[in-house]
């Protein structure tokens, strides 16, 4: 055997002596077998006490490394070990390859560099957030008796459902006790929760096409049929649903991204359908915090009696995404299914955060933000709206009730609305394409612009500059169409 | 139609015509194709301005209960609506059930009742937490700027990652940099992400048995064929691993309940029939912070030269569950899989927490925590283990270097542990049987006894206690036994 072992200089030099004959063994200069010096011969070869060496030794046993054969001596362990390369600090590139459900190249980093005007739609404005009640709220968590019945499911959970309970039955009629709504991480993980307890691979779905991309390949990842069926101006064509879905996803307060509320009639169509074809209903209540209109916008779930309806919400529209923190109402038939679901996948929630929201609810600070934000964005709203009807020739609005973001029709079908968004987003405006939100309908040309993240003073120089791109985008597109300029 | 709307005493009576008028409907009294009365007739009436009537009209024509139909009159809307009941607040029982996966009797609540003694497994003394530190990181979060960010994947997550790549590398010699760490809800989530992104249905997997139950049923909810494979005093019985399994999950350090470390021989002999079966290893490191020996614990995914092995750790024993915060590093071919799994499930975490978390990792706040805890819990644990050298002629000790817990053995495998635990009970005492971590193997019968939830000075009244209960149990159960008393 030929090993140096440098125990020069200062430092721990039983530490040294172990490390050398680990790499040693390691980068296979030892190999399994090999016979190491006994700690007698090597202390004298290295000039260091006995117990020095002795000390490495024993380490190295004790990790497996060496062994001692009684009357022969110390050898290197008879297992064939191959070295990990301790300068390279990233994993490993890896053998195994996800399943082909999993193999799509990742999304495009969206540019949102030297943006000017964030139109972007699912923000609501940071700034306008209540930070001063939520700190100390926050605060008011983070006591040591808090944190300990946090261990489990603390009691913050439990707060906070019976809070959302009163919060959706004020609001939004939605019939539950608080034993009746699960806390997730947010309104995906609600979907996930459901998509899990109830569908079978290669069952039937049914989402709004245009619709919410996330929550379709979500459902895709449960190796579910995702159809997208389209959505005229009452909602969600219930006529057009496969027979054989076994849910239906459905945004009716403000479909995603048209912005249109579902009639009433369609909802009370799509209630009986479900019961026809026992199937669930999975209403997303994503955005309707926030009311532009006297008309009120009844959840499919307060309307339904037999219990087909799963209502999902967030306090990401309302509070801010960065909480997490979403919710749902299952019928009953349902929970236990769910709450395993939760249970055995994620547990409960951050802790402090549901406990700070529990009491910040209760003590009606949620109710007046929303109220004091609703201004804030109804003033955005209205000049948005006003500045698109200097586009009306171009762009029809579609009508909507509620949200954080508008839908804008070209009216010239043949316009490439990416285009439209490309030159926008040179102007420095960000603003979506309405015919990427298309799954397998055919794509409709439109804009989705949101009011969440622009101040108000900045929305007349957000729309001139979607003007300026708008018109010669339009005569580009169209120079033999019929529609448009 | 008899229709009975009061308008008499104060309050908004658009409101009140509204409401009755939408009971009315709602609960059938009106049903559909009824002609209501026109606004002058309601109004005349009910001696109220005609405008009354007409607001309230208007709004039950947009919500859809009402359709006018001109020259004809106003009809309720030809829906079939049925009532949803305003005084019942619990959701609808429902007509939907479950996939059977999930339609299991939920777990008999762990009676917590009147503890003196808690020797509860896998719970860390909240009373250590460095709860001063931890305020501040958190109130540092609590910036506008911060939960801007934080709107999307935020600073705090990036930077928590890198905390947590310098943190494994440090004490675990886990090969990662910040972009192989993916931070999850807690590990039970990091093992569903590597669940959703390789596992087909009916995919075979082993786990330890004994074994961590959780982890077993969430495998199971993904529809795999999940197998128990035996422990023995090296750890994970390799040869018994059935040889399609397309994925291992194993606690190395710390073997979950019994306190066995894995053998390097047995850890270097799973990492080849990893390799040789195409598998992946799940390696859950759960509790390895507090090490009570020398003999340092190598983690697999350190010795993995192939990137077969996935790495999940958790804060949720070093500091507190009720963080919710784990993470994993896996090879890197799995990681884009594992990111989009998260995304489409939970998008990020908590973003408070994750930032708060990566400050205190980056301020050392961490490494000072785990050294003064460690040194707490290694007295609770010499007294544990100096407490069961009393009944050593009853219970075998299994050797172990981490974590908060200890397991010992009957030395007569007749004992009922559930009883000797359900004894244990009756005298404050909490502490586990071993056999109920079983799954499929025989069950052993033993204790695992924790030392995360209780007191240094506390420890001998426990196990004066335990004593008492283990004496007389044995006695019991092994009249005509020949090991034992």
């Amino acid at each position: 055997m030929d090993l140096h072992v440098s125990v020069g200089g200062r430092g721990d030099r039983t530490a040294r002596i172990y490390l050398t004959l680990r790499a040693a063994v390691l980068d296979g200069r030892l190999v399994a077998g090999d016979r190491v010096p006994s700690t007698r011969d090597l202390a004298v070869q290295l000039g260091v006490a006995r117990g020095t060496v002795s000390v490495a030794y024993d380490r190295l046993v004790a990790e497996g490394f060496l062994e001692s054969r009684p009357g022969a001596g110390t050898f290197v362990t008879t297992v064939p070990l191959t070295a990990p390369d301790g300068r390279e600090r990233r994993a490993r590139p890896g053998a195994v390859q996800p399943l082909d459900l999993w193999d799509r190249p990742p999304a495009p980093p969206q540019g949102r560099g030297r943006v000017l005007h964030d139109l972007g739609i699912g923000l609501p404005d940071p700034a306008l957030f209540p930070l001063a009640q939520w700190r100390r709220e926050v605060a008011r968590q983070l006591r040591r008796s808090r944190l300990a019945e946090a261990t489990y499911a603390g009691r913050g959970v439990w707060r906070l459902q019976a809070e959302i309970a009163r919060l959706l039955g004020l609001t939004r009629s939605v019939a539950a006790a608080g034993e009746d709504v699960i806390v997730t991480a947010g309104a995906q993980q609600a979907v996930d929760l459901v998509a899990r307890v109830l569908l079978e691979p290669g069952a039937t779905v049914a989402v709004e096409d245009p619709g919410y991309a996330a929550v379709g390949r979500l459902l895709e990842t449960h190796r579910a049929d995702v159809r997208g069926i389209p959505v005229d101006a009452e909602g969600l064509v219930v006529d057009a649903l496969p027979p054989d879905a076994r849910l239906v996803y459905v945004t009716p307060s403000h479909q995603f991204p048209t912005g249109i509320p579902m009639s009433l009639r369609r909802r009370v169509a799509l209630l009986s359908w479900a019961v026809e074809h026992d199937a669930v209903v999975v209403e997303d209540d994503y955005d309707s915090e926030f009311r532009f209109s006297d008309q009120p916008v009844e959840p499919l779930q307060s309307l339904d009696r037999e219990g087909r309806v799963v209502y999902v919400g967030t306090f990401s529209k309302s509070l801010l995404p960065a909480l997490r923190t979403g919710f749902l109402v299952a019928p009953r038939s349902l929970q236990p299914g769910l709450r395993e679901a939760k249970r055995v996948t994620t547990w409960e929630g951050d802790a402090t955060t549901q406990g700070a929201l529990a009491e910040f609810l209760a003590e009606g600070h949620h109710a007046a933000h929303v109220r004091r934000a609703g201004r804030v964005y109804a003033e955005r709203r209205g000049l948005m709206l006003a500045g698109l009807g200097e586009l009306d020739d171009v762009l029809r609005v579609v009508p909507s009730v509620a949200g954080l973001h508008v839908c804008a029709l070209f009216r010239d079908p043949q316009t490439d609305d990416r285009a439209v968004v490309a030159r926008a987003a040179a102007r420095g405006v960000r603003v979506e394409a309405l015919s990427t939100h298309f799954r397998e309908q055919p794509p409709r040309a439109g804009l989705v612009l949101g009011f969440g993240g622009v101040d108000a003073q900045a929305i007349p120089d957000a729309l001139r500059r979607l003007v300026e791109v708008v018109r010669p985008g339009v005569r580009q597109e169209t120079s033999t169409g019929s529609a448009g300029v």
